[in-house]
C-alpha cells in the first residue's frame, strides 16, 4: 500500500516539478540554498501522502503549500484565485504557505501572499510564526519583508548571512566622521553651535538623569544632553578633555538638503563630543537638569541606557578613559599633546623614537577579548565557568584577552584550555561587542568541546561546569533561581540564549 | 519519452530509498546538513537518468555513486564485494564515488572507500579532488581522513563548521604555558637547561639563517636556535629584554611520561625564550652559525618562514615590541618593571592610578585591524584599494583599525565608506591573522556592498576599483601582470583566493 501511494506521489512530483529540476542542471558545488527547498519539498509531500488520499481540500493545501516552498508564485496565485480561502490553511504541523515561503526564503511568494492578505501572525504548533522560521534560516530580506512589508528590501537580497546580533553598546546615534576630526576650523565652527551637544563624565562616569520609559513604563536611564553655554566654562580647563565623538545619523539627510545653499559651516551637521575631568560637580547642571548626576555604580547602572545612547557612551568612555589613563609617552616618559579631536597623542620629545617609523602609541587603544560558549561533544550541554569577583551563584561564558600573536580561535582553545583542562576543537565566531571597561572588543565565539573532563584552574575562575538546556531553561525563566547567567545586554547572555534556541527543536 | 524514464527513475528512487525518507519525519527545522544529501542524491539520479539506460555498467556505476552520495556503507560494501573495479568509476562530471561521499560529509563511507584502496588523488573535469570537496563544504573530519587516513580522527566528527584558514602567524610551535609565567622557580631552572632554546632579536628583527629547503628546494629562513650558554652574557645586561614563549608543542607528550619518575623541575618541557636589545652584533653567535645575520629588510623577509616558526616569530615580535615602546608608565610617565616573565610591567611608583582599579596599562598592547573583501552586489566583482606606500600596481583589500566603542562589522562599513564612499551591508567573518607590525590581529571578512560608485577618499588610499572574476585570476595567473595583490602568506590574498574559488562554479 505504502509502495503505491509512493510511485503515485513521485509521478505527481515528476510531472509538475519536472523543470524546475532541469534548471538545476548545473555543478552541485554552486546551489546549495536552492537544493534545500528541493528537499523541504521532497519531505512535504512525502509527509502528507498517507494523509491526503482521497481527501480533496486537504490535497488542495498540500499542493499550495508545496507551491509555496517551492517559490511557484505563478501557480500560487493561480490557486489563490480559483480559492481564496487557501490563504492562511495550516497542515498538521500547523504551517501556513506564509511559512514554506519563509523557509526557503523565497522573496517573490512571500511578497504575493502578503499582497493577498496573508496573515503574519500565525504561529505553527512549535510556536513559530513565518518571521522565526525566516530568521531562523537566515533570509534576512524576507524576515524584513515581514517586519516592514511596505519597505523595499530588495537591495537587502544578499544580505543573507547569519543574523547580525545587535549587542547592547554596538549600536549607536551617530556618524564618527572621522574625515572631520584634522579639520580644526569646521570642528571649532561644531564646538560653539547651539544644536551641539555635550555629553559630560567626572572620572568617567556619564552626567545623566533617569525618566520613566513611555512605552514599558520601566525606569532607564538617559544622557544629560548639554550645550556649548553649559560647558563653556569647563572646556578651558587645562585638566579637561574634549573629545568628538561624531555627527546625529538622522542629521546626515538634512545635511545633504543643506549643502548647496547654506554657508559652508552651516552644513546641517549636529556633532557630539565628550567632556571629561577627574572630578566635576553635577551641581554645575542643576539649572538644566535638576535631579542630574554622575552615574553610581558605574558597572551596574552603564547597562541601563537605551541601546542607541549605549553606543555613545561606549566610544566616549572608551577614549576619555584613554586619555585618563595615557597621559605620558610610554617611549620616553615624556608630555603628550592631543590631536585629531581626541582621537591621536603625539609626544612633545623631538628626538622620541615614538616619533618614527610604524607605532602604536599614539593612538586609543582597543583590547579584543574572546568571549565563548563551550558547547558538550553531545551538543546538549555548555560549560559555564564563575569568577571569585563575580555576584554570588552567577555563572558565564569563559573569557580572556587576546595575547600578542594569536589568533581569535587559538585564544579560544587556549584560554578554556587554560582554566578548565577541557580541549576545543571547531571554534566559531558568532557577534561583537564593544565593552567600555574600559576599551574591549567582545568577540564571540562558539566553541565545541573534544574533551569533558573539568579542572578548574582556581585562578582564574572558581569553578565551572557543564549546563544542560534544561538546567539553562530554568536559570532562565525560575526569577528566584539560586543560579543566575549575566544579564541580557551582554554578549555572554547573546551566546548562551542563541545556543538554548539553536538546539530548542532537536 | 523523459516523462516514462522520469517515472522509472522515481520508481526505482522510492524503493530504495523508502526507509531513508521516513527517519526524517522529524522536523524540518533541525535536518538541514543531512537534507543536503538527499537533494544532492536526487539530482544525481536525475541526471544520469538518460544517460544510463541500456547500459548495465553505466548503471551499476550510478548506483555505486547513488549510494555513496546517500551514505549508504552497507551498500556499497556489497556491490564492492561483487564488483571491486568500481571504486574509482567516474560519472560525466568525473565524480568518483570517494568525491560524493567526501561532498555529503559521510565519515563511514570514506573510510570503507580508503580501506578499499581508492585513489584519493583523482581530479573531476573541474580540477577538484575529494579533498578538495570535502574542504570547499567544510567537512574537516573528511578532509583531514582523506589527507592523513591513518590518524583517528573520530573526535573531530564535531568540526563541522566552516574551514578555519591556517593563516600564516597562526600556526605555532609552542604552547604559551601562561600558568607558568608567575612561578618565578620554574622560569629560572628552564632558563639554565640545555634543551631550552634562545632566539634573539635585535631592534625587532629576529637572528636568522637562510637555507635551502629539502622539499620544494626553495631557499627559506629559519629561527637561529640558542642555547643558554650562547646568551648567557646578553641576558645580564639592563637593556636586554627576555620573554617566555612557552613550551614545544612536542615535548609535551614525553612530558607527561615523565612527570611521575623524574624530578619536578625535570618536566621534558622544552622551554623557549626571546631575548631583545636595541643592538646586538651578529658576531656573537658566527661560532655556532657561521651565516647568521639580523632580518633586512623586515618587512620583505619575514613573510619567509616556516608556518610553525612564524607563529613563534609573531608571538616574539609583538610582545618585545611592546617592551620597547612602553618602557614608561604612561599613566604617570615614571619607571616601570617587568613581570610575569615578561607579560607583565607595572609602574613603580607607590601612588600611581595604573595600580588601582581596572586598567590595561601594564600588559602587552593588541590592535584589531579589520581586513575586508567587498563584494559588488552582483557577485561577481570585488573592491581593492591602493595605498600610497604599496608597491606600484599593488591592490589590496580595504582595511582599518577597530576603534573605541565600535563592532567588528560597524568598523568594517565605515572604513570601506569612509575610503571608498561605497556602502555595506551583510559583513561576514572568515578567519584572523596575527601581524605583528608591531601586533596587530587582522580580522579578517567578507562585505556585501549596496551601492557600488566609488569615491577616493585620497587620503587612507589612492585609488580603489572594481575587479571582475576574470581580472582577479588573470592578476593571479600572469607573472608579469602590471596589477599585483598581496602574496599567500597575507591575509587579504586568502580573502581574494576564498572569494574567487567560492565563485568559480558560478
Ligand atoms: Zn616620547
Ligand atoms: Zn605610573
Amino acid at each position: 500500500m505504502a509502495a503505491i501511494a509512493m510511485r503515485k506521489y513521485c509521478n505527481k512530483f515528476c510531472k509538475n516539478y519536472n523543470s524546475p529540476l532541469v534548471r538545476f542542471h548545473i555543478d552541485i558545488l554552486t546551489v546549495p540554498r536552492s537544493l534545500i527547498f528541493h528537499a523541504r519539498f521532497l519531505l512535504l509531500g512525502e509527509i502528507q501522502m498517507a494523509e491526503v488520499e482521497n481527501n480533496p481540500e486537504k490535497e488542495m493545501i498540500t499542493q499550495f503549500h508545496m507551491n509555496a516552498a517551492a517559490g511557484n508564485a505563478a501557480k500560487l496565485s493561480t490557486m489563490l484565485n480559483y480559492s481564496t480561502s487557501l490563504i492562511n490553511k495550516m497542515d498538521e504541523k500547523g504551517w501556513t504557505a506564509l511559512m514554506y515561503a519563509s523557509r526557503n526564503g523565497h522573496f517573490e511568494v512571500t511578497q504575493l501572499l502578503l499582497e493577498k492578505g496573508c496573515d503574519t501572525s500565525i504561529s505553527n504548533k512549535s510556536g513559530q510564526t513565518a518571521v522565526d522560521i525566516a530568521e531562523f534560516w537566515g533570509h534576512k530580506h524576507i524576515a524584513d519583508l515581514l517586519a516592514n512589508p511596505k519597505s523595499d528590501v530588495r537591495s537587502k537580497m544578499w544580505c543573507d548571512g547569519p543574523e547580525e546580533n545587535e549587542n547592547y553598546f554596538g549600536r549607536t546615534l551617530l556618524n564618527r566622521l572621522s574625515v572631520k576630526r584634522t579639520n580644526s576650523n569646521w570642528i571649532k565652527n561644531k564646538q560653539i553651535q547651539p544644536t551641539t551637544v555635550y555629553i559630560v563624565f567626572s572620572n568617567l562616569s556619564p552626567l545623566v538623569i533617569s525618566a520613566k520609559c513611555e512605552d514599558s513604563g520601566k525606569t532607564g536611564i538617559h544622557l544629560c544632553r548639554l550645550q556649548y553655554e553649559d560647558v563653556e566654562q569647563l572646556l578651558v580647563k587645562p585638566e579637561v578633555t574634549s573629545v568628538f565623538l561624531g555627527a546625529e545619523l538622522q542629521s546626515e539627510t538634512c545635511a545633504k538638503f543643506a549643502l548647496g545653499s547654506a554657508l559652508a559651516e552651516d552644513d546641517g551637521l549636529i556633532a557630539w563630543f565628550a567632556v571629561n575631568a577627574e572630578f566635576i560637580a553635577p551641581e554645575n547642571f542643576r539649572v538644566k537638569y535638576p535631579d542630574c548626576c554622575f552615574l553610581q555604580p558605574l558597572i551596574l547602572y552603564l547597562l541601563n541606557f537605551s541601546k542607541e545612547e549605549a553606543g555613545v557612551v561606549a566610544q566616549a568612555r572608551s577614549v576619555l578613559a584613554w586619555h585618563s589613563r595615557y597621559k605620558f609617552c610610554p617611549t620616553c616618559g615624556g608630555s603628550t599633546e592631543v590631536q585629531d579631536s581626541g582621537y591621536k597623542k603625539i609626544c612633545l620629545q623631538k628626538n622620541c623614537p615614538s616619533l618614527q617609523g610604524i607605532h602604536n602609541t599614539c593612538y586609543p587603544r582597543v583590547d579584543p577579548v574572546v568571549m565563548m560558549l563551550v558547547i558538550h561533544p553531545d551538543g546538549n550541554n555548555c560549560l559555564l565557568g564563575r569568577q571569585k569577583r563575580f555576584p554570588p551563584g552567577m555563572f558565564s561564558c569563559l573569557a580572556g584577552f587576546i595575547e600578542p600573536g594569536e589568533t581569535i580561535e587559538d585564544a579560544v582553545r587556549r584560554e578554556v584550555a587554560e582554566e578548565t583542562a577541557v580541549k576545543v576543537g571547531n571554534v566559531q565566531y558568532v557577534s561583537s561587542q564593544p565593552w567600555p571597561m574600559p576599551s574591549s572588543l567582545m568577540i564571540g565565539c562558539q566553541a565545541i568541546a573534544v574533551t569533558t573532563e573539568i579542572i578548574v584552574d582556581q585562578k582564574e575562575i572558581v569553578d565551572a561546569r557543564w549546563f544542560s538546556r534544561q538546567q539553562i531553561t530554568e536559570i532562565l525563566t525560575h526569577e528566584n533561581h539560586p543560579i543566575s547567567i549575566p544579564p541580557q545586554q551582554t554578549i555572554a547572555h547573546t551566546l548562551i540564549k542563541k545556543w538554548l534556541v539553536k538546539n530548542a527543536h532537536l
